[in-house]
């Protein structure tokens, strides 16, 4: 089954990034990816869904693990936005690298691989195994922009 | 002298990643390494010893520097051993590449570097100069993942 | 026009990593970079300038966002130094790919994008577009060697 027609069957609507600039024009001088040979390195990806901030704050305190979960979720369908919006055509994913994924949390608060699981079990259900599954780290940090709980860093092999 | 030989001399006995899943099967969707040409994406590392999180906890309060080098050493057998799982050969291994570190620690804790020089000087006495000394940096992080102080993100170059 | 002679009209002074060990002796086993092929692997550069660390401490108490904008254009001009370093020639910078970036802050400091700028923003000066603009992300991190406010891992495509 063509990638599309999966996402079509699991009723995901991706944004398209190639009608307005990449998470808009305030975040500074940034582009969303860079291709060399078979990689394509994306920039970091975050849960925006319809211009807004998916559960802003701190995983642990302002923000529970489904939330960061869910959060994680809409980046890795963003994530998949990048990726056509870089390849044109999701069949040239050849599999998924790897994901360095980012947890605004409290600084007791260890489970940040639950919440990154989001993304990762998104990342598979569409592109299958192995395509879908990629290497990951997940940190827990102090910050980032606009109060997100999560971002993500990632490369895809290509063809 | 072959890297298995140095590492018999050294008295480290890796552990065998092919016997078990990697780090058990509760982290997600995830897999230990990916290879595109002649580069080998490791995933996440940590300090794991034995099935048992070494000196978990925080630099600067909970764990102290030394017990944060010697988990960042046992992180640098992990790494090799993932290096093994994923080439065969420990001999296809050309140099490492870089290692971005991570340091669950307090606030006002900045000899982060000192932590990761366990990793670093564990992979240099391995494969000697030039092939065991990358690139570098190290990021002092609000928590990672069943309370570990350490892990590492490296690439490498192989043949 | 060549890169060097924009550096020269923008009135900026590389340091010449030649002649001295990367960062000095202290930070243990590391080195500058590394190649594979067209991908020019850098390891951590920092906001050192004449060997003192520029606006030590966290962004939010006590750097303000104007000093960790000055702190990452030094880093962005340590990052050419090492590109220039590591190629011999600027003009074998084909773009760069990305930049992930690390900023000390404190927990509620969310405007961790506005403190990259000043790498991204002298590297796009010096570099153009498109050669000059990268992927990126920021991340809000506890701690930096030596109580250093910014820090940056990139990658750049070369000829």
């Amino acid at each position: 089954m063509r990638i599309e027609e999966r996402l079509g069957q699991m009723g995901i609507d991706l944004p398209d990034f190639a009608t307005g600039p990449y998470y808009g024009t305030t975040y500074g001088k940034m582009k969303p990816h860079h291709i060399v040979g078979n990689v394509l390195f994306l920039s970091g990806h975050t849960p925006v869904r319809n211009g807004e901030v998916l559960h802003p704050g701190r995983v642990g305190s302002t923000v529970t693990v489904e939330q960061g979960y869910q959060a994680a979720r809409q980046t890795g369908i963003n994530m998949i936005a990048g990726m056509k919006y870089a390849l044109g055509d999701l069949e040239r994913v050849k599999g998924l690298i790897r994901c360095l994924c980012f947890v605004a949390c409290e600084p007791d608060f260890c489970d940040v691989h639950l919440v990154s699981s989001g993304c990762s079990d998104l990342i598979a259900e569409v592109f299958g195994d192995p395509a879908g599954i990629g290497g990951r780290a997940t940190i827990g940090v102090q910050s980032l922009c606009d109060r997100m709980c999560f971002e993500t860093w990632a490369e895809v092999e290509i063809t």
